[in-house]
């Protein structure tokens, strides 16, 4: 296990007309997400939503898999899930993380954008290394977390480019894309 | 754009009991892997489905996004769908990459388990860029594709580790982690 945490942003976040929105929990968000926390060995995977009734249909999404049949039928689902936890805020996602390591954590986000105190993928990687501080990566919902979001960032990871100029990766995918990039085996060594 | 293909295969493939079955389009399945697609200039994202009305439905997700109001929304998605092809069989697909390139491309195949012909992916990386032959990967759904496919295989990719044993990404993830891998920019390199 690393000292690495993600976070899923539901609130606040921006729509497409740049309004502070909530947005909804969706299947493939807690399913791919989780997956993807388990196999590169992620510590916690918030996803964080400050709707009671977004989190009962969570709840019930999460019993399936963890208590219900799916358990049974698919006990690689438990085991991704073990790793995911419903709370209602990113200072929740935080309180859980001081508790837990005794330190508060690095604060990463992701923008398809760059900044000034943007890191590069082989820094970061580097530093969670080291194993120094714990790390929480936290990724937005629908159009980007709000900017005051972005603003108590320690770090804001590079954006992530293909050879061509469009990058409207899924979240899902970008989550992916990053925890290989940060967590992943170096494939990318002599063989 | 790369001399890169890639399928998503629904049949034949195996279900959880290595039954032979036909696995159902999902919404996702399209949107993700068509951004990821197009983030990475993919010359073309195959849909490989046999079953009409399964195409049919695909179709009208796909005329959304690129004659319906969907198009207008969000351009973005318009141009990820561009990539997509909806095609019936793997023969198919193969077809129309030696009808675009004048040649017939690698089959790579991707697993869990590692294989003979397994290729690491700093050797496909550099020959996708030597550019000699077009390369089609192909993903399976369900629980994997069946063997006589992956018999066809030219080579087959490293199975994508963590640092545990758990391994079970979801398709779109692991179609994101082997494009960014393949294909993206050289992010481990100094910097």
């Amino acid at each position: 296990m690393s000292n690495v945490y993600i976070g899923l942003l539901h609130y606040p976040i921006y729509n497409k007309r740049m309004d502070v929105i909530t947005s909804s929990i969706t299947n493939l968000d807690l399913h791919d997400i989780a997956r993807s926390s388990a196999t590169y060995g992620v510590q916690r995977y918030f996803v964080i939503h400050p709707v009671e009734a977004q989190q009962a249909l969570a709840k019930r999404i999460l019993g399936y898999w963890t208590d219900g049949y799916g358990a049974e039928y698919n006990p690689d689902r438990y085991r991704a899930f073990q790793v995911l936890r419903l709370v209602d805020s990113l200072e929740a996602a935080f309180a859980e993380v001081e508790a837990e390591c005794g330190q508060r954590p690095l604060l990463i986000t992701t923008d398809a954008r760059t900044y000034p105190n943007s890191i590069a993928y082989q820094v970061l990687r580097s530093k969670i290394q080291t194993g120094d501080q714990p790390v929480l990566i936290l990724f937005g919902t629908g159009w980007g977390m709000v900017k005051e979001v972005m603003q108590q960032a320690d770090y804001i990871l590079e954006p992530i480019y293909g050879p061509g100029e469009y990058n409207h990766l899924s979240v899902r995918s970008a989550v992916a894309i990053i925890l290989d990039r940060l967590l992943g085996e170096a494939w990318f060594s002599e063989k």
